[in-house]
């Protein structure tokens, strides 16, 4: 198969070898073979087979492949099955029996599912974020003290600085990791049977729940509190929410560098390759490409939530409408993973360009007196500070003075005036002090993610 | 007003006063007046304003109605500033300067967002939750032991309990009601400005995080760990999934009784007044019109999770295009409430149709032996049980005899018959006997939410 | 009823009296008696009942208010039932039979449905769109020849003019608007039955079909080619994708112009009342509330051609899933109409600077010679134009001069700078004519778009 | 690449050539360059350049592999820039400036997409639709006369008959079909640049315009009537939702199937294979996995309609966040024409069981005689006609006696059962010819689309 004959964006486009291990078809096979092999395992230990037929079948497991499993499919029409004929195929007649003994299909799929994202969370999801946090922060902390006008509304507001603004993205997206981290931990297992009631199990040991709880224990998941033919769905709709939740921050992150990017606010870049193109008739440009990207991977899996809620009904002890759909959903850890990965490339080289900020600052920093003035206004008594200020501002803004003058000209405003201490002063003809506490919650929020997430 | 000029079916059709308390306009102004209040408060606390201003601030945010709040922002066009000086207009000169002191508007909004979504899950979402898990688990424990066929892909598969099918739900939504609490305690307020970076707040006083925390604590809620002009979305994000996935439940139940309530099953079915009218032209119809209402309802509250993800992108230190449809978050908490008020009215006078269930039962009791047949033969050291008997079921459809008999006369499998215990004689000829655990499991699901919930 | 009471910002925000006209519940009732008449009035045209009996009939429909409605359908538990019993309540015995005979609910509800969007679509939300694109062809017109830099990736691009810019919204609502206008007017409306196959008023005329018809003529609706208990669903759903449609150029038109409203890119405004508060702290700011308002609405509604599309699929001949879902739709018209009039209102009064447009445009105006460049050295054979042209931006960049004296030093380029022509030259040196089409266009598009819709 | 490697279910399973043909990445690489070759084509014609030029050109399209295409990628970063050097590389010095000329990425990228959706439609989705459409036809006017019971909220209705019931399906794709036909004929190309002003090919030639007319006409598609650096979203997102429409349409098929399906009702089932196995422990099982299969892809199809709509807001003259988010759009129409195949193949052996049909009919065909008698009572002047035969449905329910009798013995209906004419009486007693114009209707409506679809 030539890779450009796929459709998929993320098998001609995107992919990457760590996907292919974890999210590939080839891969959900693997994963159901070792589910197989547990309950072989734990069937030896329950003393129905003998410790010999689990090694076998335990062996048989590890070499089945997609492609006999398909052609076994295409023979008798039920994947399954299929997958337990190659199994039984590779063992003696003895251990034949207990391959796949007592399980309905979906204890085998659901549970190898549950498996398969645990592991793809931890080994490719996980690693991706962690990397964006590390780059984040580094970020943040160099830039604690590096000027930035805050912006709300698109228009200048209050002075922050730039890592303050890094640090909403450190503790959102240290937050969603957290989030991500306990859903994958509760990835539930099922070992129940055809409609839940262990009544397969039930007619082979006495106590089936047991059986159920060692295969999870086997395999690091937790059994389901009550399983229908499937696992309860919320608990993989929980891993999902994390996982689009998180695909939000790395949305609004990358819409946050796009803007700053723009050519009017140049605040930051992403770095440029020497041989790199930008664009196809207008050889001067530097767009954004990976924050485009990154947003636009975001419009497409966002969505995809829509079918997880759909998902989550499923008739009786279950129909099979959701057996498709859920092919689809190793794409969304791998949009996020892919995306995650990107970021973190173009952070750690993310183009800081202090000096525009501070141009930037400066169109606005006679105005951003404003605030303060009224909270000192306010401090000293003014009984209708808020007002008294936008009143000032219009003058300002209609004579074309600075705020402060405007102030020290306003008779009704002598009076307080005079109560100015020199640190107030200070502050209204040096609005770029006006940062607050913008600097030592940087610190805080990055040391606390640092400590939380082992970084 | 008249109510029947109101577009949404909320206000119109499903509204009750519960709803308006928590979950209406007048509500919304209510708690951002108390988070005015507690503000007034903590400067007191901190000295900045003194015991008696803030006594008088609090008395008016207790005071202030939408009404008076909607004229001033008529005139001013802002709303939060029209909620200030609506409480201003009720304090002495002495008390005015320190309404909404330090404050910006979504410090206020944000934060009493917070408290009311907190306070609706609490008082309005859960305890109609509670009733229709209490409604459930009731039915469940008294149903343990009906015999019910299995239904996966709408096909008979092995025999359950009706009390074990309800065991599902109970599960599921016992799940969800302890994924709402969580969610809902760790919804975050923000006292930090119009930036995030508590410039104004310094100004006032040096530990603005303190004064955060301490209006916080008054409000029972946390203050985010890190906040722009407003809070981080996720934490509110994660209610509304937990709010959106407790849905699901509902609807995966309605569709389910829905089915059972199909003329050919006819096993459960919604009680119907003696004034009902079933159709309008066809006197004769019991139509599970509450079933269908709460699945209707969650096609139109289940897409609003896309708002939500949508509303969670804001640009640099905020946009206001989350102002809008944020509006429209009380809805989805109306939403859920009323389908789980109207499904517990429902489920305590649901009729379940034990002889109805047998009926059915019947119909394929024959051909469920072949599970457990395959688990015995293979048990018997059979090396290809399940296509041994998948020959016998297609045999025995054939000729249109019982699964047993063709066992029996199978000339092939006389070697296994020979081995069969009673109690496996039994079974294959008994198949409603083969319910695996399901009672046990029933009871040991209800047990255990019944403790978990407290109820 | 207090507006304040109700949970829905349509209900006591967003509203208007024309929504109340044609969205409201009691407009919903007031339509469906509205089918009631025309039924009666084409059963006394095919001679069923007598002319009276139809004028009493439809006297009595206009007559029925949703109070009483409400009350008869809390004691009968069935909505159109008691709509019938209201209007049977208003006329002679004679007459009584003849109300709602042989009809099944939906041929009222959905028929009943159909008018309502058609009118309100006509009435409300058409008007609202046209009064935009008038007040967007004003302006593109007006401005058809006011210099903007054309943005790509948010980088400067190729100069336009920003009536050109204009004319891309002109364009794309015009054709809205008649996809708008091409979807209300297949409607359909149905009176087929309980099922869909005249069983009952077969036996009522010979001709049921005819009967149909009749009615549908009498409301200017068509009849569905087939129905069954309901409509099918495809022309709701084409309209409410053509509204969304439309509303995805509104919200794309906000987030322009809230982008060019930026302080560093100020080339365009809202105008700002003298009494408006822009920010509760910060009263220098002149946000783009509306524009944020019209983008956030459009978060809130798009999301719900989800339920459209979920409530397209009903079982046999119908389920009732759709049925409270559906009482939601008039709440997309509603949000759709009133962002419309926002926008027009503001429109009318845009403030566009000019001025800033230039500044902006200067910035880069060196490099934008570099298209131009690669398409004249083409033009004179150049081999790898491209390449050529981004190696001499690269320098350019390097040392700070601009692109066309870099130009002039290439000894590479010495042969084709000679035979550059006089107004290729002065092209290069004038950026600010390389417009290409734009103002031309600008016209086209708007005058097509006069004409096309008769404005 | 091992095909099992892949992560998309469209790219390991649920593929065909044809899909390759049209939607993969080598299929797009190959409709750019037809773009491209007809660019050339045009210039020769306008005279721009030679004819022999535009020949060279125009074959060394047809010779680019997406491949190389990649490999120049990975060179430059810019993949439309890497495919004009891959062109480019195939020609002569004297060609070379011609590849390309006058173009920006987005005239090829967007006008090939309108181009490739174009054929994957007519190509693809079409002829897979129309096939379906032919197979429900077919059953259709085969079972035009099969008595099957109608059903409304899952109850037995009133009698239809099983070609009627498959003619709703009829005409809802019918009308689909022309929707997507129409949709897809008013794709638009472009060929205005940069930022949609031919401020490029306004350098080269007089009359851009009639340039990009003449490549449009080359390719058959509509030039838009105004574009920025891209196509007006519209015409994309109308094709995407008169697909995602139809889509619908077999989702609703599918889903009523399943339910016929079921074990109690029975009325159709898919044809079983030989050797395929129904269930992996439960061997008597025929599930109705192709219509849960078409379900579940719905599922996971119609959601990507957000995806559309998000992506039809740019920037400006656009930003490129629509860009990776495109390229899973061709997911779409597979999505759709695998399911249309699929359902196709099945409706082709649909097993309809008129004998379960006619049994279950028999249920509650006591009641259904409830509907005639109100209309016949109300006919006969009964004044609350619909109201008295509620009452005799309540007792006849009570007494278990049919309604017929409940009705002899009614005193009060005495003076209407002497009214009765022979015909009515007849209907009352045999409610399985009360199917009104089911039969008729079927044809209609089958003839209808038969001749508007050619088929």
């Amino acid at each position: 198969m030539n890779k450009f004959d796929c459709i998929s964006p993320l098998d001609y486009r995107y992919g990457s070898e760590k996907f292919t291990k974890f999210l590939s078809e080839e891969a959900r096979i693997r994963y159901q073979a070792r589910v197989e092999a547990a309950l072989a395992k734990a069937l030896a230990k329950r003393g129905v087979c003998s410790e010999k037929d689990a090694a076998e079948i335990g062996a048989a497991c590890e070499r089945v492949t997609a492609e006999e499993v398909y052609a076994e499919e295409e023979r008798i029409k039920h994947d399954v099955r299929a997958l337990a004929n190659c199994i039984r195929a590779k063992v003696s007649e003895k251990a034949k029996p207990f391959v796949h003994f007592g399980a309905t299909s979906y204890d085998i799929v659901d549970t190898a599912s549950a498996l398969r994202y645990k592991e793809a969370t931890e080994q490719v999801v996980l690693p991706a974020l962690l990397e964006l946090e590390r780059a984040w922060i580094e970020i943040a902390l160099r830039e604690k003290n590096t000027l930035q006008i805050g912006r709300t509304h698109g228009q200048h507001a209050e002075p922050i600085t730039f890592g303050f603004a890094m640090a909403e993205f450190v503790n959102r997206l240290g937050n969603r990791i957290k989030a991500i981290e306990s859903a994958k931990n509760s990835l539930e297992g099922k070992f129940s049977g055809a409609v839940g009631a262990y009544n397969a199990t039930s007619m082979i040991i006495p106590d089936p729940l047991a059986l159920e709880k060692e295969i999870m224990r086997e395999l690091g998941l937790k059994p389901a509190m009550h399983s229908t033919q499937i696992v309860p769905p919320e608990s993989l709709q929980d891993l999902l929410h994390a996982l689009t939740s998180a695909f939000c921050v790395l949305a609004n992150f990358s819409d946050d560098m796009r803007n700053l990017q723009r050519t009017e606010i140049a605040e930051v870049a992403e770095q440029f390759g020497e041989k790199q193109v930008g664009s196809s008739t207008m050889p001067h440009k530097r767009n954004p490409i990976n924050f485009e990207n990154v947003k636009s991977l975001w419009k497409q899996f966002m969505p995809r939530m829509q079918t997880v809620y759909l998902d989550s009904i499923s008739e009786h002890q279950r129909d099979l409408t959701n057996s498709a759909s859920a092919r689809f959903l190793p794409e969304v850890f791998a949009g996020l993973a892919t995306s995650a990965e990107r970021l973190a490339k173009v952070c750690k080289k993310l183009v800081v360009d202090e000096k525009n900020m501070r141009t930037n600052f400066e169109k606005t920093k006679g105005s951003i007196a404003a605030e303060p003035l009224y909270i000192i206004l306010a401090m000293h008594g003014h009984p209708d500070a808020h007002e008294a200020v936008r009143q000032l501002t219009l003058e300002a803004e209609k004579t074309g003075k600075p705020l402060g003058e405007a102030l020290e000209e306003s008779e009704e405003m002598q009076p307080y005036i005079e109560k100015l201490s020199v640190s107030q002063r200070t502050l209204l003809n040096h609005p770029e002090i006006y940062t607050g506490k913008a600097a030592e919650k940087t610190e805080q929020v990055c040391l606390h993610w640092k400590k939380e997430l082992l970084l």
